[in-house]
């Protein structure tokens, strides 16, 4: 690289810095431009035309995020460990590299988590990344996985790779709303990067930051509803979901369809490895329901063409009075002539990956951690306590379902009000 | 549809607006559906990591500036034939549907052209577009591919297509420019379409506009050099092309690669048929590099590694003094160990599609086309003559070139001075 | 005006159209002009530098929104009465005609409010502005002042200029936000206008608007504490205050200080006359205060001085537990040397314009109109029970104070402490 | 100020930063914050309603853009003078503080340039300016003036105060182009700051820059030709102009008008002293205005109506052939009524303070000084040279002038016609 520092342009950041040879040649890695060929927000853009970035750019904006925070904590003088910059860095650029295609709506299906593929990726000596980053010492690979997987020996350390403050939210919010055009999602990144210092063992906010904080929390709060948890996008899930099932199904009982990639018959049966795992991309799937939407089978045809074509289920608030309903909508989608299997599904928030700030200072769960501001005169107190939205939106239980069948059984005269009318718990 | 408005998100545009059911439904034919995979900018993102924008979100574009200018036309009540909005926000959706993957890099090793599969796509009678259009007439079809073909009798619909202030340009700078990151191509949309007016059988501009247009016509010259001729863009493009001619070559003497899609061997002889050509987009052919990395043919797995890893070709200025610079250049490459054929390339100005305004009354081929500015006192005056920086820029020659070598030969100590000194001329 | 449509251009709406030549007349008249001379927010450019605009903008874009939502209405053919359509955006062109300088701050002191003045300016036959609208029928003006003070017979009339979701507060937070650089009163636009609607006498939001609607009234709540009762912008408008006092005093008490305009002590005392009124802005307040800089009398010089050079008081947060409190703050200020009556001042939220959302379906007082959202299932629901956010924020007390006192007490080693213990009612 | 940075919101640059104890004690002096009461573009807010901004945010701008440029350089190790860095920052916040109401406008008629006004600001040790200085060393104060006054030993530190890529159009052109809605005037600051290096005695441009140099040129040629030349732009102007001449000659001929600030008198007279000259702002202008409408001399008080209610003179091309013409037009004038030393006069390019890139090696006055692009294979090369829309705008004379007239003349059925024909050399 030489001594000058490269830059990409980027809609979000206007410029991604980088002076570090290690970054720039992590960035060069075959593992890191396999990101390139996997969307950030899977099938979004289905939904929002614009959302059709990669999660290359955002591995680069998490990097960013992070560059600044530690230009802006050492400006301040800050007591933070600098000698673990390089690493934070090269922890935040690789935080996302074991994502597959569609993660989030494979992963339950395929059997591998991509915080998994991530450590392996990086442990394994016959990768790339790994390569380069043993090139800085024997054990940097170990501790890379190590900051991702939150073993690390400094807290703060990883608080800014992954916590409420951390640079991958920070930049995924960003990067979601600049690209659907949902602007919810615009905070003022620079300012809470001002208002962010570390405290003891924590990443706390300064008292005259609560409002910057708090339109941080309510973009993640928006994005949510608007995008991540949006009806539309979610049916798209749905279909991707029970595309697969089906090719999987098909597999397991011997009857399996054509598969355009080597790589693809292991993954769906969860046993891929991992020389495999780096084949597979959101072009080898697509490629792949290109061609069964030609194969004999008519489910997994039907629901390839329905994919492409952008033909997604219709959707219903569901609120399940008893487990009855459940099994009344499911003969009701059989008597249209579907399998229900394959055809009627209820998807719940709890099942998705993205969440917004769920306050208490107890915490629950992996989104329970608490935000704390700090003030000389006040000490630390719990985001939720002082911020009146907050409190608002932190009491939220974020129970909620909604049931998805074909287009069809909505519009028929019959069966769609019953459908309607039972998953409403009338 | 109803009566309700549907309405997308845009990043570009803020909203797009659908209000006649004709659009909604063209819209949501699988063959629009196709453009969805296929990306605007081809390989751009491997410069401008933002730019991974689909064409189907371009074509929704120029579908809604055509919208726009049509009700400034006739809010103002200028001598428009509005019996053609609807032909004329048609063809504009559709004007590009014929793009297959890659187009403009793929178009002469194939040898179709999109805007031939365009109007196939329109004119065949088995596509959802041609039955969705035969709803309006039966001769519905047929004058929308007149219109995009530049036949239609009346020339202010076409110019509105096709032409200097067309909205096909003037959606895709502002998008380019937004997703890439690309500032500089920007212009002032809302008053371009305030001061484009109808003047017998041509789309002028009031002279009160003329720095509107200069700005637009400034942000095509950027954005060509910034990125349409961008020297790390077109060496994307080289590469892919080398790739694809490898893999043709191969099919041709008789060694097929494997294939991912039974429509990419005949796409890539010339020989393809509509049906199988609407199959194929930009994640067939990935799919297809990634199985040749895996082939045996050293030339094809060493490319196709080479694109997806995102290792591009050197490239130099290009001043050919005699024809014998060439030929001294492929046999220093050969030296290197590499087929010259493949590893070897000069891209020109003149090969891209894209181009800026190059002014003159008289004109000169395609880009000749003069654009006038018109006021009650001057009547009608081109614009470099009125324009100081447009008459810059309009007497450029255009004509340039590259010469792309894989970077190894570049960094070779003795070949890559010598490289270097012929692609100068020296 | 002829019959092309004139066009303001705006950093926030982009371009202001002007189409009626009665709306251009009225832009034109002598008293309209005038607020060209007065700022949207008095002092605060001295907190946010770039908050300088002028209320002249601010009432282009009030009529904008206006004119923008009366578009959408007619566009999805909403039961609106268009026959209040040139009422309505006279009405919201004028709705701030009669703003004097720093209006929010003065007003109280000189006992005339803004609101009577606009009738009056509206009413009184010697005003172009009476007299612009006279020509359209000579009940007309009556009919927009009726509308201004909400005693108009059709209250959807009335809801677009003064209401939940009028044009006022949709154009100035929007601007305010712009102006000063603070980003998060920014909001959606567009998409309010698209999903708010007539319903019977009110203006509803459709139940698909929520995020939207979440959006701008959370823009309130953050103009609201980052902007309108920012500490450092009531410091200004509290020593404007104690500047005014002073002046008003020495009048009162027969030694009269030098006046640059003969308009300026009947205005002062409560005295003034419309067409002396008329003649009042900022400049000549400003005026006074560069010639009462150079009085004898030492308080009102100190107090111009202080303002012209931007050396404000001292703020701490004010929570008095006993009526004790002020008082000894009084003392400890004039034994500081500092008249008790000038220099020290408890700013109470109470006490300024603008506010934000207070949900309840009672509501209570101005603020307390509710805003309802409808869908066909449900109806009529009101904001905060649908939304969380704004349940927070809506439960909000909104009773704060502030103790301002000049700096030189803050820091003086004794009384700083003593004042600021007292003033945190300890 | 302690250790804690400040910070201002500004629209422009987001932020700026204040680290340095003696630029926050320089911002708040009193000559420095006298500059929030004089705006950036005059009377120019009479065109483009949003440019009311002051040129107190100006200077803040162009301190910051001094402040990043300096860390760029550092950050690249760039062979910069960094002892000179306070010097710089102080010289560039302080190059506008002489700066009186309107100065472009009034500078001939009183006499006073805002460049030596600056310099006695900053020398006169009765000034805040010069305390805050002079606590650096005795001979600061001296060489602020020196830099500002590009006397300064040193080249390099003056271009970047003053030169072809100084910090003071680098903000003003984005900070005017914001605030009047005029986009074009963008351009990519951050990168601008990437690509200037120093070279030798020279700021010059790395050879990558060209595009992102054209760019900002551009907008220069751009917020030219819309904004500081726009002929209601200058309308204004010529009409603030006559007025103050007209009270200047009723002062020399005993007749004084009424004054609100008694340093308005010698100022008007070219005999103001520094201590009255900073008691002068926009304020005191506009309120004289006001009283000077109510004046008994007609025109005084015609004249002063005209500006406070914004009704500008007409304007027409003006390209005299022959001395003849003016005196013609002025016997029209006269004989519509009005006399023509103040109802009269024509505008001209050479008149005006702004300017765009006039290239040419050679180089000719204050504007000709060379821009120059560099690269290690080609050396220094000018811009023109190399840009070929730059190259159409240096060519570009920059001779025109308008006539203006009061409208009343411009629409008389007789000497209307007469007046625009004479003005276009008919």
């Amino acid at each position: 690289m030489g001594e000058e520092e490269k830059v990409f342009k980027d809609p979000v950041h206007g410029y991604i810095y980088v002076r570090d040879p290690l970054i720039w040649d992590l960035i060069n890695t075959r593992e890191v431009q396999r990101l390139r060929r996997i969307r950030q927000l899977g099938l979004t853009y289905l939904t929002y035309p614009g959302g059709e970035h990669s999660r290359f750019s955002h591995v680069l904006g998490v990097y960013e995020v992070i560059r600044q925070a530690l230009g802006a904590f050492r400006r301040n003088r800050y007591p933070w460990p600098h000698e673990w910059d390089r690493l934070t860095m090269a922890a935040g650029l690789l935080h996302d590299v074991g994502h597959g295609p569609f993660s989030h709506a494979t992963e339950d299906l395929t059997g591998g988590h991509h915080e998994a593929w991530t450590e392996r990726i990086i442990l394994d000596p016959a990768t790339e990344v790994h390569q380069v980053l043993r090139r800085v010492a024997p054990e940097f690979p170990g501790q890379v996985a190590d900051v991702i997987g939150k073993r690390f020996g400094n807290p703060l350390v990883v608080s800014l790779v992954s916590g409420q403050l951390d640079a991958d939210r920070l930049d995924y919010l960003m990067r979601d709303s600049l690209f659907t055009g949902v602007d919810y999602g615009q905070f003022d990144l620079a300012r809470i990067l001002r208002v962010i210092r570390p405290l003891g063992d924590r990443l706390v906010v300064k008292r005259t930051g609560l409002h910057t904080v708090e339109a941080y929390l309510l973009a993640r709060y928006f994005m949510y509803w608007q995008v991540y948890y949006h009806p539309v996008c979610r049916a798209a899930e749905v279909l991707l979901h029970k595309l697969l099932l089906r090719a999987r199904d098909l597999l397991a009982g011997g009857r399996p369809p054509a598969l355009p990639h080597p790589a693809l018959g292991p993954w769906l049966q969860g046993e891929v490895g991992l020389e495999d795992y780096l084949e597979l991309d959101d072009y080898v799937l697509f490629t792949a329901f290109a061609l069964w939407r030609r194969e004999a089978d008519p489910v997994l045809a039907d629901l390839a063409g329905r994919l492409l074509d952008r033909r997604l289920f219709a959707y219903y608030d569901y609120h399940p009075r008893s487990p009855r309903a459940f099994g009344e909508i499911e003969a009701l989608v059989a008597e249209a002539g579907f399998d229900p299997r394959y055809y009627c599904d209820v998807d719940q928030t709890s099942g998705i990956y993205y969440d917004y700030y769920l306050g208490g200072e107890a915490g629950a769960g992996e989104n329970g951690q608490p935000l704390f501001l700090w003030s000389e005169e006040d000490g630390l107190v719990e985001m939720s306590r002082l911020s009146k939205p907050i409190n608002g939106v932190a009491r939220e239980s974020l129970v909620e379902a909604r049931l998805y069948v074909p287009r069809e059984i909505g519009g028929h005269p019959r069966l769609g009000p019953l459908v309607a009318d039972l998953a409403r718990g009338r």
